[in-house]
Parts: C-alpha cells; sequence; structure tokens
C-alpha cells in the first residue's frame, strides 16, 4: 500500500510537470510576448481551451509550445549528445523517458526459466524431425539444405519476448530490438513454411471469409538459424502505386512496406505495440523452396516467362497464377515481423473491434449510422471501465495516420486482463492511399471524444516543427536496408492527418471541456486494482 | 466444265498480270535506273530471288516495287477519287480488287429464306418469354425495362450473316459491316446475359481448364433492339499498360482494344476472317443490370467505395472483387464483336491448332523441340493437301503481328469443308507487349517455309511507305470511337514485325528457293474439287 501510494504521488508529480511545460508557462509567456509566429494550428489560434486538467489556467491550443519545447530540447540534445537528428530528440525528449516502475512477475508475459525451458524443447523437436527427413529425403534422393539450428540463450528474440510487459511489448532502449532487427534482415533461414491459419485452411479457398482474401496466402513463416521466427509477406505493389478508388479495403493489396512503416509508427508514437518488423530481400530459391519441407508450399514454385523465380497463392492454384509473386530472378523484397510467444505459452484472446466495418458491399454496422454509439459502448463491459476504450481510441488515431481501414480484430495478452494494451498485429493494409484521409477511421475518437492525455502530448509533440511526425518518420526508415519505405506522398500525409485528429480532439474539447475529454492514463479499475501505478514516477529515465 | 476453263485461263491472267507489275516492270526499270533509293529492305538489296513463279526473270527482294505501286496508286486514287488516303489507297489498290467469281448456293454459308425463318422464330420466342417474364416480375414488383424488338428484314447483321462465303466474312465493299458496326456502337441493347460457354460453367470455377482462366468470366453476351448480337468484353488494362514480363500468355488480361484492333489488321490483311468488332461506352446500370433477366448476373454487380457501378467474375464470388470492373460512375469502354450465325444452322468445328502452345508452367509442345515438326504436319490429314497449311500460316502471321500466344484452337464452318477458310476468333490476348516480338509465334512460318503468293504480296504493300502497315491501321482504327486503339509504340511495333515477317521468308527463299515457299493460292485439292476457281479472274471490281 504504501509503495502504491507513493507511485501516485509520482503519476500526479508528473502530470503537473508536463502540466507546467506545455500550459502554465506557455500561457505566461503568451501573455508578456503576444501570439508566437510559429503556431501550428492557425485556425485554432487564441481559443481557450484547458488541455490539462490539472491546470486552473486556460490556454490557447497548441499555441507557443514549441518555444518551450525548443528549450527542452536543448537540455535534451546535451543529454543525449549522440543524437544530431529530430528522432534522436524526439527519443530523448522528456514525454519519452517516462520510466515504468519496476516489475513484478505478474507484469512480465513470461518467466525466464519458463520460456528457455520451452525453447530448448522445441529445438530439440526440430533436430529430431529434421534427422527424419533427412533420411526420408536421402531415400527418395532429394537434397535437403543441412541447416543447423544453434541453441543460443542470447538470442535477440528470445530477449524481445522476456522483455514483453504488462505496459508494451518491449522497452523505448531495449538493446535487443535492434538486435531482432538485424537478425531478421539478415540472418540465414533455415526452414519456410504456410502459418498456421494457412494450414487450417488445408488448401481451401474459404470463400465465406471475406475478411480474409487474397494476399493472405502469400505470406510464409520464416525460422531463423537461432530458433527465432518472423513472417515473411512479400512485396506485391510498387511503393508509387495508389490503391485504385473502385477497390474495397478488404480486398486490398497486402504492403509489405506498410507492415515496415507501421512498426516504425507505433514505436514514434511510444505505443510500441507492434511486434518489430523489418525488410529484407529474400532469396525465394535458398531461403523458401530448398528450405521449406511442405509438398504443398513447393508445388506453388515456377519459372516465369521471363526466367524468374515465382510463387503463387496456394488455395487458388492453377487458375490464378497472377496472383503470383516473382524475384529477379530469385531475389524479392519483403516485410520480416517478429514472432509474438507461442499461445501455449502466451495466450492471446482476438476481440472484435466495436468500430468494426460490414467486409460486404452494401452492409453497413451500427457505429456508421448511429451517432450515439459510443454511449452505448460506454455502458458495456469491457469498454465500460478501465483503460479499454482509451487504447481503442489509441488505435483508431494510429490506423487513422496509416490510412488503414482493416481493423476488424484486435488482439491482447489474456495474462494482463482486460486493462492489457491491445497488440496492433497487421497492418499491411495502411498506407493504401496518400491522397485522402478517411476520416470514418478516427470514428471512435470523433463519437467518444476522449483521449488519453499522454497519447495527446505526444501527437502534439508530433505537430511541432522540431519533431514533426513525417520528418521523424522519414529518418527512423530510413534505418531499413528497403528504404526509402514509404513516399513523400505518404510522410506528407501523416502531417496532414495529426493536423486532422488534433483538430477533432480539439472539437471535442470545445463541445465537452477538457476535463471530460482529456483522461489522465491508467485509470484505477475495478477489473485490475494494480492499473493505478501504471506510468507513475514520471523521472526521466537518464 | 467450259465454266472451270474460262475460271483458270483468267486466274493464270490474273497471276501474269501480278508479277509483270511488281517482278518484271521494276526489274527492266531497275536495270535502266539502278537501285532506288527507296528501297525498304537494305540489307536484302541485291538478293537475287524471285517472287513470282510464273516469271523467268529473277528480282531484289522488294526493290523499288514502291516505284511503281506509286504509278499504280496514282491510278487507283483517281478511281476512287472519295479516298484522300493511304488508306484509301489501300483498299483500291489493285491487290484489294481482285473479284471473287460469282458465288454458287454451295460457297454461301446461309440461304436467306433459311435465316429469315430463323429469326422469325427467335423474335416470337423472345416476345413470348418477355411477356411471361414481365408477367413474374411485376408479380414479385421488379421493374423490367419493356424493350421492343423490331423485325427488320434489312438489319445490319443478317446482312453480314447473309454475306459469309466460302472465301471470308464479309465482301470488301459490303456496305452492310459499317451499318453494323454502327449498331453495335449504338443501338439499344434489349438484353445480357452470359455467353454459353459460361452457362456451361454454371458458374463453378473450372481450374483444370488452365486454358479458360480469369477475364473470360466478364465476358457478356448482348442483344440489340434489331435482335443482333455481340459479345462485350470490357476493359480491363489502360491502352499504356504493357503485360508484366513475368505473365504467362494464359493468365494474360483480355483486352477489349486488341479485339478491335484485330477487327482492323485482318481487314487489312484482307483476310477477313475476323467478325466485326467495334469499341461501344457501355452503360453498365442501362445496359447490363437493368437488361439482364439473369438473376446470377444481377447478383455480381456493386457499387465501388468510389460510388461507381461494377460488376465481377461469376465464379470467383464473394473472394475476388479484385477481378472486377468498373464503370465511371456507370459507362465503361468495351468492345463488341459481331456474333456469327447459331451453330444450329451454320455449325462449326473447333481444331487445335497444331501449334498449340502448352499452358503449363514446364511443359514443351512437339514443335518447340523438334526443328521438323512441320515436315510430320504435312503428311497429315487434313494438313496434307490443300489449304488448310497455308492457311494456317496467314493466321500465324496474323497472330505474329498482334504478339497473339494464346491461338490454341482455330475454327471452320463445316459447310465449306476442309479448304474452308479458318476464322481468327478470340483476339483479345493481342497486343500485350509492343517492346517485344515473340518469335514463336511465326514458328509455323519459319519451319514449314511456305506462304500464299497473295498474301506475301500484301504483306510487301504493307511495307512501302505509301501503304505503310502502321499508318494504315492508325487511319483505320481512327474510325472508331474509343480512339485511340492503339498507342503508337505498338503501331510501330506492327511495321517492325511485318520486317520481321518479310526476312523469314526472305530465309526460306534462300534456302529452298521461291517455288517451294511461295505458293500459288487455292490449290486445286482432293478434297474440294471446286477450289479450284477460287480468286480467279482478277479483273478489278471498279
Amino acid at each position: 500500500m504504501r509503495r502504491d501510494r507513493l507511485l501516485l504521488v509520482g503519476t500526479f508529480t508528473a502530470i503537473f510537470l508536463a502540466d507546467f511545460y506545455f500550459v502554465l508557462f506557455p500561457k505566461l509567456l503568451h501573455r508578456v510576448q503576444g501570439p508566437g509566429e510559429d503556431c501550428l494550428c492557425p485556425s485554432s489560434r487564441g481559443t481557450n481551451l484547458t488541455l490539462a486538467g490539472n491546470s486552473a489556467l486556460v490556454t490557447p491550443w497548441l499555441s507557443n509550445t514549441s518555444i518551450y519545447l525548443e528549450a527542452m530540447e536543448v537540455r535534451a540534445t546535451n543529454e543525449s549528445a549522440e543524437w544530431g537528428s529530430k528522432l534522436g530528440r524526439l527519443f530523448a525528449h522528456p514525454l519519452y523517458n517516462i520510466q515504468i516502475p519496476e516489475l513484478g512477475l505478474k507484469e512480465q508475459l513470461l518467466q525466464s526459466e519458463e520460456l528457455m525451458g520451452y525453447y530448448r524443447r522445441k529445438v530439440s523437436r526440430w533436430e529430431r524431425h529434421m534427422k527424419l527427413y533427412s533420411e526420408a529425403a536421402a531415400a527418395v534422393n532429394v537434397t535437403v539444405l543441412g541447416n543447423q539450428v544453434t541453441f543460443d540463450p542470447e538470442a535477440s528474440w528470445l530477449k524481445f519476448h522476456l522483455g514483453i510487459n504488462r505496459y508494451a511489448l518491449y522497452a523505448r532502449d531495449d538493446p535487443a530490438i535492434p538486435r531482432l532487427l538485424q537478425d531478421m534482415q539478415a540472418a540465414t533461414v533455415i526452414s519456410a513454411d504456410y502459418t498456421q491459419d494457412e494450414k487450417a485452411l488445408k488448401g481451401a479457398c474459404d470463400c465465406s471469409q471475406v475478411v480474409k482474401p487474397s494476399g493472405h496466402h502469400l505470406k510464409l513463416a520464416m525460422k531463423l538459424q537461432n530458433f527465432g521466427k518472423a513472417m515473411f509477406k512479400p512485396m506485391r505493389q510498387l511503393r508509387e502505386q495508389e490503391t485504385p478508388d473502385d477497390v474495397f479495403y478488404f480486398v486490398d493489396f497486402q504492403r509489405h512496406n506498410a507492415e515496415i512503416a507501421a512498426f516504425h509508427l507505433d514505436r514514434i508514437l511510444d505505443f510500441r505495440r507492434v511486434p518489430p518488423v523489418v525488410g529484407r530481400l529474400v532469396n525465394l530459391t535458398r531461403d523458401v523452396l530448398q528450405s521449406t519441407v511442405n509438398e504443398d508450399l513447393r508445388s506453388v514454385f515456377f519459372t516465369s516467362p521471363a526466367n524468374n523465380t515465382c510463387f503463387f497463392a496456394k488455395c487458388l492454384y492453377v487458375c490464378k497464377t497472377e496472383y503470383a509473386v516473382c524475384g529477379r530472378p530469385d531475389l524479392l523484397e519483403g516485410s520480416m515481423s517478429a514472432y509474438l510467444p507461442g499461445l501455449s505459452i502466451a495466450p492471446r484472446i482476438s476481440i472484435p473491434n466495436p468500430w468494426i466495418r460490414s467486409y460486404t458491399f452494401t452492409g453497413k454496422e451500427e457505429w456508421e449510422v448511429n451517432p450515439f454509439f459510443c454511449d452505448n459502448i460506454k455502458q458495456i463491459y469491457p469498454y465500460n471501465s478501465g483503460n479499454r476504450l482509451l487504447n481503442i481510441m489509441d488505435m483508431a488515431i494510429f490506423d487513422f495516420l496509416m490510412g488503414n481501414m482493416d481493423r476488424h480484430h484486435y488482439e491482447i495478452f489474456t495474462k494482463f486482463g482486460d486493462d492489457g494494451f491491445l497488440l496492433h498485429f497487421d497492418n499491411a493494409r495502411g498506407f493504401g492511399k496518400h491522397s485522402h484521409d478517411e476520416m470514418s477511421i478516427l470514428a471512435p475518437l470523433s463519437q467518444c471524444c476522449i483521449i488519453k492525455r499522454s497519447t495527446l502530448l505526444r501527437l502534439q509533440l508530433l505537430h511541432q516543427d522540431h519533431y514533426r511526425l513525417s520528418d521523424v518518420m522519414r529518418e527512423s526508415l530510413g534505418q531499413d536496408t528497403l528504404e526509402p519505405i514509404l513516399t513523400e506522398p505518404h510522410l506528407q500525409a501523416l502531417d496532414r492527418r495529426l493536423q486532422r485528429v488534433l483538430k477533432t480532439v480539439q472539437r471535442c474539447v470545445r463541445r465537452l471541456g477538457q476535463a471530460q475529454v482529456i483522461t489522465t492514463d491508467f485509470i484505477d479499475s475495478a477489473v485490475m486494482p494494480d492499473t493505478v501505478h501504471a506510468v507513475a514516477a514520471s523521472n526521466k529515465e537518464r
């Protein structure tokens, strides 16, 4: 109980300090200097809205905050001299350095011993299988790549799995993440296969499942030498191609670069709810055809008229080589997304998004026709308490920034209960159109008019010149070997959409008052009494 | 017998006159003037090959012919003053004015009374059906467009069907053809439905039939107000888009503009074996959705996210809206190909092309690996006598010019027996790549080394500046309302490919001598003794 009280005091201190930086001090300076020249949201300049529940003062929406963030930035830059960049400046900013409290066992997804045991069992099963398979293959004169698995207790994917906790998939400064990205980008692939979803379909085209159309079937599960596992989604579309206007979101191509960009965006928003993703130039012959023991997968490979190695969607066999993807002659770009721990040791549940779309040509869901939809949702478990609805807002903002309309379900780890964070899985249908902002994706925010204070503060920061979202995204994506990941129009769209998110919040605040709209994170929940401690102790990490 | 002898004399006179124009006279002038400046085939200039079997003189390959054709052209232009164009000049050329002998009953596909009876029965059946359907529709409150059929004994499609004879689908100057094109382009559509092929599939995806993949299912049979019938193939690809190198010919899109261009090319080559085709801007809502009584067809219509009217391939229902085509918002370009008379009154047979491709990823057909393939074919019925093999050469040249690799079968009218002309059906996979000349399409010609003299003479004419194939095609295609039908690179490719055809013939002549290679048309055939009369009497039409 004493520790709880300490954390509570810490939380409020952090919030007060943030308010002072963003609200009180700017307001005072504003009165002394008049409206700043660098106001980023001129249409709303001078409106009297407060952002901070703790501050009695009113503040112009966003005005002048950049001046004070600049002062903070100087300090941040001094503190982390290695950052000579906007991205470095962003990650050094106090808002990105709020520390989580020390984690109890219940707050970590996995225990080391448990995972190690699981890993050892997997490795020995693999070795047994490979021995049997090699013998069988030798009998029928088929060569199998003799890939050796190395048991490595320091493997990056192990460290990633061990680092997952109730707050996020990884810590901001976890050194395992860059190592994991490096491994997925370059480590030897020892096996390739269809994913479990695919195998469940058994090669049949499940036409009743409109949600899972083409494209789906081209993703593959890849095992790396150190037994790490990644999902490979091949390139199907040039970065310059926009999704045609007539294409429904649910039959749009899956884009490997959208998967990569979504990981970077999620990290920049400080959600850390997307498993690490990196681009890789996969050798289809060596890394897939010669690495798989699945005869079905082998059977969909062919050599194109241009002598390139290609493979096509399984359930569409014979009829549909248009669905094929081809290397040049063997090399094909794709995204590699880190697998989460297996469901047997870290169960997750999949929950329909309350703002799900109809996935039919004509159907409309309730949220599209009922302006009071959110009032109903707010009454219903699990959205009637805790963080769940706020997490949905975060997800809606994330999806809106990408233009992703395909969020039919979300997943959470069962271990963390109802207030656990939402996994932002499967983002390949984002970044389809840069020239269009699909406002309906923001429906949760515009209908419920609530947002986490911490999310809003980061969005405001990313709207400033010094931390501009497009600039930090460009810089972050530049670290990927397949750069450029997004074309300039897509990067510019991010800034435009961010402004639209802020305007939506602004309209809510104007209508309902900031106390109603801007919510302090991690509300004490009846379901999860421990959550009150979260994001407490805003001491900076350095 | 007397008539036969007269025709024989006429034929030889015609051939001698043509030889005089193209060979003897040029040769004499060549000796006087030296090689002409406008020789079109410099690489072969001065080779001593004869084109004409009847002339004892040798002639340089193609050299100087244009000078004499020019002289002929002046006359032709004077004779047909309405032609102020290359296309007019071409069609006024003596080679395009060789008259066929008066037709016996056996040489016409249909008799007028027979066709009129058929037509009357069809119209009354239609009226009966529409009455029943209207009553049924009224009972369930569905509105049906009350399209009235007009019985018109002068209808253009009737005239087209009546004009089909053993030599071609239509006469060069048949006034019914421009009327038919006009009707298909603008007349009211009274019904739309799947084609018979489609209906035979009953909506199932016949995956074993690699030959008939996607695209197939988007074509529709349209009935016009005067009971004419046309096959509609919608636009699926922009004219600027080239078929990707990795796409196999048998899964390539079907192109509406290729269908249109093929009709014009076939007419310019004077084959007249492609049923008339014209471009039309179809109103998907009015001309298809509201005109069909087929519930299956209605069920594949939907409104796209961009509010356009779309429909998609039947057998791929639910899973595959990527296969949809959409209007803007209702209007969609397409090709309208005239139907031939029904199989019940004018039966046809479909015969596999001896140079068929494998339609699998890896298979090779015999002609691809056996350089003596044609020697075998020449021994086999029906290619061992008559015109059949020469007709295959014409088809190969036609397909090579278009880049059409998808000629798996050809059809002939049973009435005209084995020496009947081959129908050049289904040309929608032509004109896919302008930047590539697929030499394997010419395999019949390069392996058999035979060609009809009349075909060769026309190809040589179209290789001249004054009749240049690309120019006459551009002009001819300019008559279509959907112009431009082909992009410039596709038109340029025609000239380049024509030169390759001529070079292939040249190589054959060099190897085997012209007597072996260049064959006088309509050889007396044991199977069809009447054919000896064909293309006799080369008196000009005007």
